[in-house]
């Protein structure tokens, strides 16, 4: 049994890689979903199913009130952008400090497993402007977590944040994916999904999703619904 | 109007006197208060009355399902320590990286407001041995906020976490709060209270405040069960 780690997985095609990651680098995995009113909520329904393939035991889902804060097209009632990827600026799909809010709480989830290691699908290239997404922001956040902890406190460990994905285009993720055995038809990315099985095919996620798959030169399992 | 800012306000002394001290300092506050499974939910009602009284309009409730990852004799079926009061060690009343959830939802909150000022009652030497009630753990938090959100992305303005009490005794915070005209009958510390009208007196909360006002020479108007 690999060391213990913390692996925060949404359901989409990155956090399900990262998990394949961390899995195939011999860590013992508890993951952590978040419903926060989320409209494309089928992600979690995905993201149980990816923790089952991957055969993860311990998976968390918190409930997380974030829409009583508002401010983000994906928690508030604000249309979701179609066919706007590239558009100059950080797209309304910006949950306010959401990473920031997610990897809190899978540092107090790391305390309560005894784990040090806490990965995330954070991915500076593919990251459609939001600033929690950098290089700049994980080190700051393992800063953080290394005087925030009782852990920490105590001398008991060092927190590492990890990024796998971080420098890696979308179609280098889907391949690493596939070489691990990941089944992508099991995850959803749609940030406006018609269903649990149709992604939109037109919001950020699904225009990085299908290009991802059509660079990767991998047969893309997702039904878009144009 | 001042400037806008966010209070973490729990209902509890130091944070309702954190409040005072912030509109005492001409800011227009948002209040966030959080849900998160606490054995001593009366709080809640505490921020409510709190905010009332001192005239702050936009309140906040934000739910956390911090119970579902435990680890806490505040949110778990543990038993709150009684009459333990420096005793060695962290306590295990403490919750997982609490402080960094909670100021990672109020920076969301901040940006959503647009304030760039978070007020939170970290408290360096009552606190309890909590390791994120410390100025390095702040100081961490701060640096993470200006890498992490869109509004310092945007070279909109700067973070500042501003945490007044740091340096005061449980007497001093009493005397300032006082002075500022602050009705701590409405404030609520226990943390397993017999009701809302009632303190148990023996949780590290309840000694705390009870030598507080004893050393202040100011009146208590707590109920204490016994």
């Amino acid at each position: 049994m690999g060391e213990r780690a913390v692996v925060l997985l949404s359901g989409g095609l990155d956090s399900a890689t990262v998990a394949a990651i961390a899995l195939a680098q011999g860590r013992t995995l508890t993951a952590l979903s978040f419903d926060y009113g989320q409209r494309h909520r089928y992600e979690l329904e995905a993201a149980r199913e990816v923790a089952s393939a991957l055969g993860i035991l311990d998976h968390r889902v918190v409930q997380l009130g974030l829409s009583s804060i508002g401010g983000s097209a994906l928690t508030a009632d604000l249309p979701v952008p179609k066919d706007a990827l590239g558009q100059a600026g950080i797209p309304v799909t910006y949950v306010p400090a959401r990473n920031t809010v997610f990897l809190s709480v899978g540092l107090g989830l790391c305390e309560v497993v005894g784990a040090f290691e806490l990965y995330f699908g954070a991915n500076a290239l593919d990251y459609s402007g939001y600033p929690d997404c950098r290089p700049a922001f994980v080190q700051a956040f393992e800063a953080l977590a290394n005087v925030a902890t009782k852990a920490a406190a105590e001398g008991r460990g060092h927190f590492r944040i990890h990024a796998p994905l971080m420098e890696m285009s979308k179609a280098q993720i889907i391949q690493r994916g596939t070489e691990l055995g990941l089944d992508y038809g099991l995850t959803h990315s749609c940030y406006d999904p018609p269903s649990r099985t149709l992604h939109c095919g037109h919001c950020d996620a699904c225009q990085l999703r299908r290009r991802g798959f059509l660079e990767a030169g991998i047969a893309d399992p997702t039904h878009y619904a144009s």
